[in-house]
């Protein structure tokens, strides 16, 4: 019987704070997004098939397992896949539901796995900027590794009351509403203030379409 | 025109750390569980909705809006009362998924909409004791306001380790599968040790069941 292989996340830091920087981290400023589109629909598999064909993924690396896919790139890139995929999943009349998670700088991550040498031209933009529909959303930030963190949290939650989209905090999350391309600029925006004043953040996005539950 | 209400986390505590702690956090033990199931089929809401009356909420807090339910009260009973959630939906041949966030320790949250007067005998574990199916997983951990976090990730991740249901380790999430009993327990362990080690944690689990995709 081979040995157990354990993880070991946060053992060989030389930070002093035992949170793994630098010994094995990624160097690259690699974003992150892994997603699952959920369709109550019977068509639910043709809807999102559909969607993946329509989306150029081409300046962003990609993987799909049985739970959820994965972008990994270029922020702009990430983002701009994903908002494609979302925006081509859109079926009048079908709820369907999307769950992302942006990330950047975990200390477990790699130099792999990534395309970063792509320039800054979205693939997708144009092919979808005439595509408007209502969404609901609800977001939660984790700045990991900070004790300040509830600022950050706050600064972000407060340029979404600025932004107009914001409709009310809730247990766990905030809860925002606007049309699908306000909510998209609105996660490239926290993700680039995270970016640049964060070292580790994990930021969770739910959107909604067509639900029948009442506001 | 009305000023701008902001949210203000972070800006009144007294801890030094600029986290909100003490002022304004709640100081009752309170797990909260913000959950959404997603069932991809026509018959989607017949399927939440006799989910939900199956399931005995009588010892949590509850509430639903547009995106999600949120369960608050004891540990015990906001993971028996999702795992019933969870098991009552399943329907053989029907892909679902349940994506669920644990938190606990929140500053900015309060002593308000929780039971916590009741005792610890969950309602729902003996009416499912006998249901078992497999289940795909993905878990991800975020420890907030504190240095050593990837050593509490890597503790929980090995946990599952030595109980046989670890699958791999994958970009932002860790992969798990097991029987619905086998993960939900290992999610109470997850809980337990962060209510005891940690002043502020989230728990991020994806279930889902009867997937399409090969493994």
């Amino acid at each position: 019987m081979s040995e157990k292989q354990y993880v070991t996340y946060g053992q060989s830091c030389g930070c002093g704070e035992g949170c793994g920087c630098g010994a094995t981290g990624a160097s690259l400023a690699i974003t992150g997004c892994r997603f699952s589109l959920g369709v109550m629909s019977d068509r639910y598999i043709d809807i999102i098939l559909s969607s993946l064909a329509k989306t150029n993924t081409g300046k962003v690396w990609k993987m799909t397992d049985k739970l959820s896919t994965v972008y990994r790139g270029k922020q702009v890139h990430v983002e701009d896949a994903l908002q494609a995929c979302f925006t081509h999943a859109y079926t009048p009349g079908v709820h369907m539901t999307m769950e992302a998670t942006f990330s950047k700088g975990c200390p477990g991550d790699v130099d792999a796995d990534v395309f970063m040498a792509e320039d800054d031209v979205p693939l997708n933009a144009e092919g979808m900027k005439d595509i408007h529909f209502p969404v609901a959303c609800k977001i939660a930030l984790y700045p990991l590794g900070t004790g300040d963190y509830m600022q950050h949290i706050a600064h972000v939650v407060n340029h979404a009351i600025d932004l107009g989209i914001y409709e009310k905090s809730s247990h766990y999350c905030t809860i925002l509403k606007g049309d699908v391309h306000q909510l998209f600029d609105y996660f490239h925006y926290v993700n680039s203030y995270c970016g640049e004043n964060l070292r580790h953040y994990v930021f969770e996005i739910t959107l909604s379409v067509n639900s029948p539950t009442a506001d």
